[in-house]
């Protein structure tokens, strides 16, 4: 019996189609470093888990469709906090992020219609364009720029009748760039000028380290109608399996459709939702010991990167990854040969292969994405793993 | 800024676009008794709150994409059972039998295919249908049938070459109807000799009253590969808010798609699907249990029912719904009506306008869904201050 061409195209995710793999490694007794998945090891907020002790009723029943109104009146002092101009009634809670994309592109676009993004990209971006039919427009970023954007008219020679947003994420997964003002502002400028929506994905918000600050979309009052804010709770308070996540915009339209989709589904997970509403009342010293740890992290990565013959790859300004060009032709046969046949007394490293993260066809292929979501002595380890593989690896 | 075609097609939910009408109520300090939403007031198990407590990790991180291995394990183990030939891999945990509807049409259909269903139905097939660019194809069901299925031919009739499959819901949301074994058994025999895959929403398999048994369309092993079962814990378990469901199926493609689909959305709750996983192992008499307290329920509300002058409905055999034939010209307006102006000692009820249980314009404006998800003397008054209502309402 044929399932749909559309469920043909859903692409697996190349973070977790080697998990398999890594099993049957882990399964012989070897030790696996995991730099594939952004699944941060820092615990979750005590308070957290403090808020389900206390979850206040004997049954677990639906909530509004929009998310607990305690909840979006959390996450709006949060934002006003940050600095942007957010009520209440501007946030829609979202079962995690991945939610958020899903009802954007539905929202935004009709089957057929095109979203411009980045090269390389969230891989998720994928699989959800697919669901929603709709055409993702990557434009390629290079390594030797750091995955800053190219120039503004490559970006507009993009645009066509069906162009309806430009989708952008900073700090960025999977390259950890930070997009600076300027480099925001032309984005907002053609977004105004072009009749488009400008979609933000700003997970990795408070994951910056000192070179570039973080530009949020809802900063910019000239496109207050065409921002759409797409975030989570995942990284910044390490509850990715908590499925918290939000949308934010002043378009009223758009947050209808947000509504609609949402009393679809019903509602966002009751539980998490009450668990996360003491996080988004933590003072930025929680944020900073998270920085600390972090920039150390990723300074221990890119010292191991430095000293491998052949790689290249530039110090991201942000989030918990790095992109790296390395020698080989093919790095999801390596990466799968990581975990099959490399042993390092009986270690070895996991890494997400790079043409996961674009859609052009052939790109990526001699890239990896590191995630640095381990404490820095496992990193080290783990980078070195990854030195003696590639010295032993034939192509 | 203009927003999609689509996102304009999203219809709200029938069932919730009251609410603001019966928050302005109960802001004034009446009453409402709500009979609009299946919610029940049941407790959820204390050993969800148990598992709540003892939760094992200090990070709430990513879980597999198809669901914990352990909870996938024990609603196996709850599905052989119930009888049926279930192992682990066959069930893909979903967030609440929502997300079960929209993997199942994603990985069937493509934009323009169509899905034959049953009027009236699941309100929320409307709003998934619009997202995944899916026809549902309605074929009336009638009241004086007691919502029973019309003749194979009349089914036969509405195949089309873009046809993909029948989705069924027994028992019914929103008519409480259990379909009998040989109905399920024409719909099995059309989908094997039509090519049609038939998807069964089986969520209220628990609530059965002793009048027709319920069957599964797991029970036909004739049409394995083309057999795919909805499934939610909200009801079961009352956890609504949990948004633990599942998708069971032997067609292995079907699997691999909900599993792309999965990795797209990371992965369930962690948390309420660690709360969940003991209560797959309650014992029958819980549901014995509840079974007997609804069966109260249902009688109160249809004793009231055959009190009204000029209502029409009959006796549902399951789930905790009833669609009733009132007389008045537009239920969604009665139903407001009974919100704004109606009071009775102070106390008023909500119930569901029945068009948007249909897909057809024009049907359902003289019919309501009642949920009896309240304590039988709530009922006895709930359905005391519909009668007083309909003898005061004016069209």
């Amino acid at each position: 019996m044929n399932i749909s061409q559309r469920g043909h195209k859903v692409p697996p995710s190349p973070i977790r189609k080697l998990v398999p793999f890594a099993e049957m490694a882990k399964d012989n007794g070897v030790v696996v470093h995991h730099l594939n998945i952004g699944q941060p090891d820092v615990h979750t907020p005590p308070q957290f888990f403090e808020a389900l002790s206390g979850f206040p009723d004997r049954t677990v029943a639906y909530g509004h469709s929009a998310g607990f109104a305690s909840l979006r009146k959390a996450m709006a002092g949060y934002y006003r906090r940050v600095g942007y101009d957010v009520e209440t009634e501007h946030v829609t809670v979202t079962t995690g992020g991945s939610e958020a994309i899903l009802f954007a592109m539905m929202a935004i676009c009709d089957p057929g219609d095109e979203i411009i993004c980045f090269e390389p990209f969230y891989t998720n971006y994928n699989g959800y364009a697919v669901q929603a039919a709709v055409q993702l427009k990557p434009l390629r970023c290079n390594i030797e720029d750091g995955y800053h954007l190219p120039p503004r008219e490559r970006i507009e020679a993009l645009i066509t009748p069906r162009t309806r947003a430009i989708i952008v994420c900073s700090p960025n997964n999977p390259t950890g760039t930070v997009l600076r003002r300027d480099e925001m502002q032309t984005l907002v400028d053609i977004a105004r000028e072009r009749d488009l929506f400008l979609i933000s994905d700003e997970a990795y918000r408070e994951f910056v380290y000192g070179e570039v600050p973080h530009t949020g979309v809802l900063e910019f009052p000239e496109i207050a109608d065409r921002a759409v804010l797409m975030d989570s709770l995942s990284k910044r308070y390490s509850l990715c399996g908590g499925r918290v996540g939000c949308l934010v915009t002043h378009n009223p339209d758009l947050r209808r459709t947000f509504l609609h989709l949402g009393q679809a589904r019903l509602c966002p997970p009751s539980v998490e939702q009450h668990g996360s509403i003491p996080l988004l009342s933590l003072e930025n010293d929680y944020f900073q010991q998270v920085q600390t740890e972090y920039k150390l992290r990723r300074d221990t990565v890119m010292r191991g990167l430095q000293q491998i013959p052949g790689v290249v790859s530039r110090t991201p300004e942000g989030a918990f990854y790095v992109m790296a060009r390395i020698p080989v032709k093919d790095s999801g046969r390596f990466a799968q040969w990581l975990l099959t046949n490399f042993r390092l007394d009986n270690e070895t490293v996991m890494v997400a292969p790079g043409d996961g993260f674009y859609a052009t066809a052939g790109l990526g292929l001699d890239e990896i994405r590191i995630a640095y979501v381990l404490e820095v002595p496992k990193l080290e380890r783990a980078m070195f793993c990854l030195k003696e593989a590639l010295a032993q690896y034939q192509d």
